[in-house]
């Protein structure tokens, strides 16, 4: 049972619209805080869109999600877990990145996770473009001394070769980066949901030449999602494992505020279910990135992102 | 074949956006009109969120849906049924419910839906939030002198124990009030669509424990709407019943006009056909609640709700 | 292999949001630009909504689909083809239609394609609403000298008796008037996705009695939407054949920025397999209509549209 | 003192979101109900936008000015009056204007103002785009036999000389048109606010020409708006004049819901002080016109357009 | 100088759009922290609008100015004020509100205020609607025992009778009910910006019976807003007042996110300079309230919002 | 007179919402069109944000802007001018600037401004950030060999020190940066309109240090604009001078669409009174900057943006 101070006011107490809005109305603890000694999980923002190729507005993500995360209550129902309790999780904040400066932006939010991981605590960052969870690769890369594996739920590979006259960091690029850098090891990783229109097959090809499993949603749909995720814990394993959410996994209809939204996707229900599919993976870190609040006129993508947040956290815990 | 006087002016000649907007454009008849005598079903509206526990704005449903209502059109293809020629339905306006007082604001509801009942006219409610519908079930059990089924459309059970210090009154507890005060007999109640995060379980174990059939998302994912609707009206039965459709039982990308969306629910076509398999029940009061015009900024929330009015008036007649 | 001089530019050289909007990135080509008797598939726009019944906005759905289509790359990953290269496209602006005079408007579009047929372009137009699809049939009827077949995937049929005391040019009526006119064979038409409240059945019966093959979206969600596009191929036949796209076909959670939303209807993959289900059939023009960026407050409906383009034009490619 | 009949509920009473929303809550009379003998002033709406030029939705205007109307409360404190205790206003509903018939949505219009004259009802209208004012100017001159004068507070002339090759009848031309048949005494016609680019001068000649007093914005901004209306008083004189109130008078920061927008135009205030200015001419008609909700996300047209009805209406009594 | 813990992140360190927002970046202090010992000024949230007669949304008030104002900077380049270092300044987070239960929601939140007062901070308030002020008002009096001034810029005396059938306590009533409860000394209240229609005039009646100075707004134009303030300043004397600002004092062309806006109010230059104005005032507390998020899509309420709010902060201040 | 080639259509012909939206719909004259050589002002789009410290979106300004350009008449009434016929103006497209590369965009943006000046074309640009600007005045320095004068009219100074840890390249530091390198003779820059809160006094200081006239709004207010350009006019003197449009100089509730708004600036006449004023000076160039689509919902800030383009444009005519 987790302590205490970690549990967040019930919505029966204080209204959910209420208060200082912190992620899932955690407690939220400053870098030099003690508490951080006890905390098991780390939800954590890093407002950057420095990346993004095309609608900017991920940099707003963090606090749109904290703010939608406030609706989430204690318990998942459908899986009977209630995951303040069985872990001490806190909100610590957002990482300070220059919106003007790639390079400081990238080291300042490496460092930020492996301050974290040096205090024992496993990373969750809400996003910001999908180039921030580079940094966070690359600080678990560090820490553990091999690669893991990964599993992406995303639109988009990601894996594509450089962009706008050789440009390698853009949030089009990082899992092909995190492989060549040694951090992903591509044999365990898997995406599904791939789709929309394509530059070329580069990237497809990059990640079959490394042995990627990359299901387009064409084979998704055809197999079904239970099929989908059954795969995807067979190529992931055992072994230790980070899962990244990009919320353009879904379809616009479900997510419109996101800067590169592709039609045809999957539902929210689907969603929640692969999720839900990935509990009992050795989880060592995970993400939702991608939700740009100016695109999202009705909230939506806010709300459903901080509900997929609070499902990966479930998947995250026993 | 309903009277003349009951028809609505075709939308070929007066064009849809044309008029003052009554519910599907229908006479609109004030209390003391002598034509009442004549009305078989009565929409009328309770515009009243007192008992929001989250966002508010179900004040503004009737409203909303009257407008997007006249968009509505005469004849139901798919079912063949033409319900304003088999019924006299005339719009009989809006309870005056105090925002500020909540004993007052449900008294006049109760009154409201009691005096249509001494008239014969089968209610039709359009909320405001779910509270409301407690009045219309509170003033059925008087005049029937006996508790009845029902079939709740909804995210949510709306059983739940007080909130906010002991308070029974809120749009999270009106069916387990129902059942306290014995409108609603359990053992013919059946509750389909609940999903989304939980304060506890102790709804669901009320539930249980007195009987209601109630089942959760992936319940009706897995067994399929047509089963879950085979189900429900086995629970129900012959006897009399009231129907209550919340409009959060959608996923919030077909409705985000709502005080409390959860992701992970049906979608449109799945919400009809499970409408039209309420045909042939004994229906004695039907209500529509929870639209939110303020978050609906696209109004597909108002059309979807009108939409499915319209439905339940087609299930309500034989 | 295309001429380079269609190419679009890569969104890796210029950023997708950059550079004055033409369908696609296309080169904009001017009536009298010599180019155009290179061209083999011309984009261009009928900004008009004078025959709408409902609410208006269609007018501003070509501007909107230029705008989005700007996000589209090269490549159909799902089908491999890569079609501005495989075909000569351009953007051959839009018809100058009065929006105050129903009949220069008509004239004026008919002229317009009239011109790009003679130059032996496939015309691909963008609406406006429904109506415009006449003026296209006509030209095309012109030309060919015989009626010819037509994919309609759509929430109504269009194929309505006369409106507002007689009117037959309405955007309810084209294709009756079409087949009346002798520009569509009947018996190699088929229209799918109807569904929605209806002003009575004569739609339908027009349907029938002509041969037309109808399938109301009860009948395509039991089929699936592969069996209706097998079907659909068959009714075509090998004939040359038009493909008309009403953006309503979808659910308005896919596309509220539409004049005349109905629920109930599909979502974008099913909307996307129809698209790519007719490649292969001789498809002589085509079209998307009644889009209303006023409707659209989140671009989801625009972005949809032009996505649902670049299918359209695949599918127009071997 | 008027009849009782024709209070309108309170906001006390029934809260003033409740209802069905006619305008200021005021009785909706249809054309054959006896009491419309009673009825001094009547409201009604024109929802018609088939002569705009620009951006549509003026279709939408009358649903959306009766919706915000419900706001107001019975008096109006700056003057002292409360005008439905001095006249007996009512709803009269909205003309069936087809949407894809010019000529017959004119005729039908006209024919519903002269009936309400025939009933020496005075006409308030609510647009619909500025093309509608011509009907009623030609019912008024019909029934009166001579020409009146006219205060014209808009952005624009509408003095344009036709349209799109040859179209006399649009929403840049009914004043052009209202003097030519001799329904306006030019000599008694004022004209402030007037701003934005043009296509050229002729309207402002025409004017000249046939001795309007055209005031444009600058002229305004100098004098101030307390001249513009005495100058404005003083070349209507003391003979029947009407009062057209197009909302682009305003600066869209104002009312950015409407079709043709011009930066640059006064605030909310200084409106307001102008139609008050009015009160004492023998104004035998007004409208509103030009309110397009599709483009107003906040709503604030459409309040605003509710309450400088208010201030019309006030104006219109002594 | 302040505590250097009290002093707000710079957005040149942390960008803007980063971390947990509390009120203007400050520190977020609970109930049980030590630190509160050593503030001076509290801002607190009331996120309640259970007295709100008309459109409701203001209970999220609270969190979308927390959101705004962390887009303040530390100085008031116009004053020469940094009032974050003359002035220890927290966030002490919300009152636990129940959204049902209005006796239970003001006594809270008059003991959440005397908490305060307890430990010698100066209340500052977001709202919330205006009956919320009551309870700080409340609150004041009785930790003082005897009546103070008060400074209003609101478009509304909120003076009214009671409403809904004999109700005291709704967001028309909170000063009538202040001065009869005694904790305002009318003869030291000055309330300047009233207009918009008016149910009747018993409320200017009762400010002037007890010898409020009420000014509308057409008083106020006329004099000009320096008058208006020096006028104030002189009521008010130099005995301690309390402000109380209103969103809806500005016109809903800067302030559309508003239950009850009124057209015809004055600009965001004015309103600023009113409030620099009361510099130098004996203020004991303050509050901005009525801002409602769900009616503001562009965000300009929130933000003029929290900008009102640090100029308020400002004018607290030597 | 010019050339007939660049005259745009008239609105009369083709209506405004038609057409490929190129700015003022003049002709797309892509880099090698020998046309190039006959234009006078050249339009572009420098479609880049990457310098924004706040709210991002201003890459979709170009877009923006020429969408809402087309609506844009042939003639400025006010002065007289019909700006098209006495200068070849047209749409140069879009700089190709990489959204995730500081240095190769800022590049990539000087060198196309320098061909632009190698062809004595007068450049007239649509942001983007304000750092956008910084390119312009550097390729005009290059061909100009000494520095020249600025109007700004802003709501900041953007001579800030450098942000984010010294960073000198962001859209706070221009203006400074351009002294600094000799594009900008400090004597003879104005800078008109500055207010909201502030980091510090830092750039106020380094512009009173190297002589530039900055008005802050108090002043500008109590001289009224009128003077304020007077001395604009004074300082700038007969010299060649540089104007630059920052739209954040407008209040938000006419311009909400940008990154850093603040509160309480000019309305939207007094803004076109100060561009009007500007006529008669040697302007090499000018811009306006600022416009993010991404936060207008209403279009506004669109729309008065293309408005100010024109009045701009004007201004730089005899």
């Amino acid at each position: 049972m987790s302590n205490p101070f970690f549990q967040p006011p019930s919505g029966t107490d204080l209204p959910r619209y209420a208060g200082v809005p912190s992620f899932m109305r955690l407690p939220y603890l400053k870098p030099d805080d003690p508490r951080r000694a006890d905390v098991d999980i780390g939800f954590f923002g890093m407002p950057w869109d420095g990346a993004t190729s095309n609608r900017p507005g991920a940099r707003h993500g963090p606090r749109g999600l904290r703010d939608a995360s406030t609706m989430i209550r204690e318990m998942n129902r459908a899986t009977g877990q209630t995951p303040f309790k069985t872990a001490n999780c806190a909100d610590l904040g957002d990482v300070a990145m220059s919106p003007v400066d790639q390079d400081e932006a990238l080291a300042a939010a490496e460092g930020f996770v492996s301050a974290m991981l040096a205090q024992n605590i496993r990373p969750f960052m809400a996003g910001g473009d999908h180039l921030c969870t580079l940094t966070v690769l690359r600080a678990l890369r560090k820490l553990r001394g091999e690669p893991f594996g990964m599993v992406l739920l995303d639109s988009h590979t990601d894996l594509y070769p450089p962009y706008f006259g050789g440009k390698t960091l853009t949030h089009g690029n990082p899992f092909r980066q995190a492989i060549t850098e040694g951090c992903l090891d591509p044999a365990r990783c898997v995406m599904a949901g791939m789709r929309g229109t394509s530059y070329n097959n580069e990237d497809f090809q990059f990640g079959y030449d490394h042995g990627v499993r990359i299901m387009a949603i064409e084979e998704c749909m055809e197999l079904g999602w239970r099929t989908v995720m059954a795969i995807a814990r067979e190529v992931v394993g055992k072994g230790p494992a980070y899962v990244s959410f990009d919320i353009d996994f879904l379809d616009p209809a479900y997510a419109p505020g996101t800067g590169t939204p592709e039609v045809g996707g999957p539902n929210s229900f689907e969603a929640i279910q692969c999720v839900r599919a990935l509990r009992g993976l050795d989880i060592i870190g995970a993400d939702l990135v991608e939700v740009s609040p100016p695109f999202d006129p009705s909230g939506n993508t806010e709300w459903l992102g901080a509900s997929i947040m609070f499902e990966l956290l479930c998947a995250m815990q026993p």
